[in-house]
């Protein structure tokens, strides 16, 4: 229902108010090939052996039909198929833009509500999918690897600035030690105040953690600088103010979205406003005036 | 004005309702390396020589923070830097989600009114760029090269549904006879309703134009193709449905950018409301409240 935006999830939230929980969310984020998948797996069997539940919701900005993450999707069921403490979902872009932060923004809100202690978000760092893991994270881990082609310049301008951790994953690999060497220097370069648009505070220095994650190696490590990131938004005092930006933020994409979805009702049932949109070509003055009608009866509840 | 979001656009549309003029959008889309900009400028002087005044905006989707696009962009303006029949302007999508979209629209009507024939969109195909341009632009031309890895699997999924064109630049590169035979047959397979999604309607079969761009090798064919695409859609009366599509999608993005920008004024001023939503972690009911609320003074004119 969230995904296809179906306006019953209004009804939803009602229904669950009172067993609302935020959960703690990771977001993770790398270029295809990185191995997100196998270290978020890993993760998974990590957190489970601890009694924790985990809810993984994999998102792929580059399937904005159909079906891109199906087959991987189907090969990580099986190894969760008989655990209820595992919920997975990938979720395509399905061509609406930029409703995907809002559909993962209200997918953690229900999981939490159906008890999941942990979410993690994972999606393939390309275009502006990472920022929207970004916005929605607590703490979002970004996944290189050794073989980074032209190295360390692969490095898109910006992931410095979301990164909190950094996993340096298939490490058995040649050319691991360069990759980390040059991500300390930028790290260096860029100064305290490098993880701040991530929401870290100047005062938090993102660690390198390395991982195979084929084999398990680090990847209790990785949950342990997780940990150590949340205990320090948790002691600067910032997690309760991400936690209050990201409410508004999530609101602040309803209200979006109630109008968008308002406008397109009242041009297609409105023929006489519509006619005039095309006559005179001033959406600035159809859109206001569409929002002053205020909603459509029976559209909104 | 426009791509900072301005609230005076809003005033731009009224001073200008005298002038709006629809100009002719093209968009180009393709991976990085595929000689997009280089096919885009040839066009730019393939147009030149004909009279016409064209416009392009390149927008760079992986650039959300700063300047990714900036180079490229100076070096394109001294080609043109006297030519007043030419704009050329970078766009980053500056880390606001879906706004690229508002702006380039908004952008296009500007250029129209200021008397542009033609306005190409130019992108980075990744994520969902692609869809933000086939949703803005009349026709959509697809760039693709010879040296495409795996071959024609590279092509993504959701591409054959948004191209109204397809070039096969640097086609004096080995492969480019495979290439091109690997995407007919694929067309081929996917019947006369492949570019359905694009707008160009059953009866229309994208062409393959082969470009060598750097030596402005068919870049007049490519124009050629783009004018008789424009022909289809107006003999076949999809013109006009586009064009009423374009408007009502143009003014929902504006009512949704409104709702938004005063969801955020109204969490920001009234810390009853704020804090109530904190507390009680309901945004649709919420976002709802704040829309009944109608425009905050002096926030709307």
């Amino acid at each position: 229902m969230v995904e296809r935006r179906d306006r019953s999830v209004r009804n939803l939230e009602d229904a669950l108010r009172d067993r609302l929980r935020q959960p703690g969310v990771v977001g993770f984020t790398g270029a295809p090939g990185t191995g997100k998948s196998t270290l978020v797996d890993g993760l998974v069997a990590h957190l489970r052996a601890e009694q924790t539940s985990v809810a993984v919701l994999a998102t792929d900005p580059n399937s904005p039909f159909t079906g891109g993450a199906i087959l991987g999707d189907r090969i990580r069921m099986q190894r969760h198929a008989l655990d209820a403490g595992v919920f997975i979902r990938s979720m395509g872009a399905r061509g609406h833009l930029g409703g995907l932060s809002l559909a993962t923004r209200e997918s953690i809100r229900l999981l939490g509500a159906f008890g999941f202690d942990e979410v993690i978000v994972e999606t393939v760092g390309v275009g502006q999918s990472e920022l929207e893991v970004a916005s929605v994270a607590d703490t979002t881990v970004v996944v290189l690897t050794p073989n980074l082609g032209d190295g360390i310049q692969m490095i898109k301008a910006g992931i410095l600035e979301i990164a909190d951790i950094f996993v340096v994953n298939k490490s058995d690999l040649d050319g691991h030690a360069r990759v980390v060497t040059e991500l300390r220097s930028m790290l260096n370069l860029a100064g305290p105040g490098a993880s701040l648009r991530g929401g870290s505070g100047p005062s938090w220095k993102p660690p390198i953690v390395a991982t195979v994650a084929s084999r398990q190696e680090g990847v209790a490590e990785v949950w342990n600088a997780v940990l150590a990131h949340r205990r320090h938004l948790q002691e600067s005092g910032l997690a309760g103010k991400l936690a209050a930006q990201r409410m508004k933020d999530e609101t602040a994409d309803v209200a979006a979205e109630l109008a968008r979805e308002r406008a397109r009702r009242a041009l297609d049932e409105d023929p006489t406003l519509a006619g005039r949109l095309l006559d005179e070509g001033l959406p600035y003055r159809t859109a206001e005036e569409i929002l002053r009608r205020g909603p459509i009866m029976g559209s909104e509840r």
